[in-house]
């Protein structure tokens, strides 16, 4: 079985990958026995402060380096990633993948998706292989596989499910551990910290979404 | 029952808190129902590169920012830590505990440990309440609680499980996911990624760890 490719935006909530849900995956994967990659895209990143709510601190970042710190050192660019190598593409949530693989934080329904990104999704939907996206993340998807008809959770009904809706996506109403599943796209996604308020949902939010994918695998 | 308090030491596992260590943890006391707080030393760090080998960069970053970035923000300065307010106190590994909590790394067993961890650990111990320790940590352990004639693993007799035994430590050879018991000093260590090769071993060490702790709580 090849590995699934794991796309990561940073390290930390506030402007990368959420660490719960990056991991919760990564460990869900591991489970059942499969092996994972993690891909981050090359570019940089501002920095936010962890520290009080005054957001960005002036400072930027790598990319690549900065998402290395939850993959112990063992990343890919995502210029890298051929979707034939790979058995399924998953993207973690975090406040990374609204800022830095798209611009959704910043530009709402007018949004962008990082071109190495796009390609990605599209290349992996178009082999039929399976993509997974946690919290903020489907709304990537949302843009990227609106045009498809993709139907995918960002929780509750919420501004941001409006939007996914506007490009397209059809939503669906989630709990925190509930996992929406597209099966004519082949796209899981679950609400995570959409709708999560504690460790232990993320992780069992995970471990459903990859249950559901390797029916699939 | 008051929170556990968890001693952060940076984000990453080349200089500071290994990820899936840290989370393992607090995902292990959030299954029990139980609180956590985290806590770090407020300094700085080396920064080491995770895209190469070379170690550090040169860059320095804020102690307390970077270890914010696993608690998603919610975290305080160690110096606040009171041994009463606390169930338990727990250092999860990563080079931070060798490289930040204390200067193993660099100087082996003429080791010191930055004084807030060592009254942290010291005032723990004193009220007879339990300390917690994976991977590398154990040896700031082995430092502090040495003359105590503590008990822990490091995971395989090695170099680290050398020098813990210089500084009066009695060392305990472990599996990936055991947990070293030391009664007297209600002290509990697993040796995470000093011998593990995947996450699900680092989930399931904790996991038992903290199973053990509720015993005593």
């Amino acid at each position: 079985m090849n590995p699934i490719a794991v796309i990561l935006s940073g390290c930390g909530n506030r402007d990368g990958s959420e660490l719960q849900e990056t991991l919760s995956l990564l460990l869900a994967i591991d489970r059942h026995d499969l092996k994972y990659q993690c891909f981050a895209p090359e570019g940089s990143l501002a920095v936010v402060s962890y520290l009080d709510n005054k957001g960005e601190t002036g400072e930027e970042r790598d990319l690549m380096a900065e998402s290395a710190r939850i993959a112990r050192g063992d990343i890919k660019p995502l210029s890298d990633y051929r979707a034939d190598d790979y058995a399924a593409l998953a993207l973690p949530g975090g406040m990374g993948a609204a800022r830095n693989l798209s611009d959704y934080a910043f530009v709402g329904q007018n949004m962008t998706v990082l071109p190495e990104v796009e390609r990605a999704i599209l290349d992996t939907h178009a082999a039929s292989k399976p993509v997974m996206a946690m919290c903020i993340a489907p709304m990537v998807l949302a843009k990227v596989l609106g045009p498809f008809g993709v139907t995918l959770t960002l929780g509750d009904s919420c501004a941001a499910s409006k939007v996914a809706e506007l490009l397209g996506a059809n939503h669906e109403v989630c709990g925190p551990t509930d996992v929406c599943v597209d099966e004519r796209n082949k796209v899981l996604t679950t609400p995570a910290y959409m709708v999560g308020t504690r460790i232990s949902q993320i992780f069992d939010g995970a471990a459903h979404m990859v249950d559901r994918l390797v029916e699939w695998l």
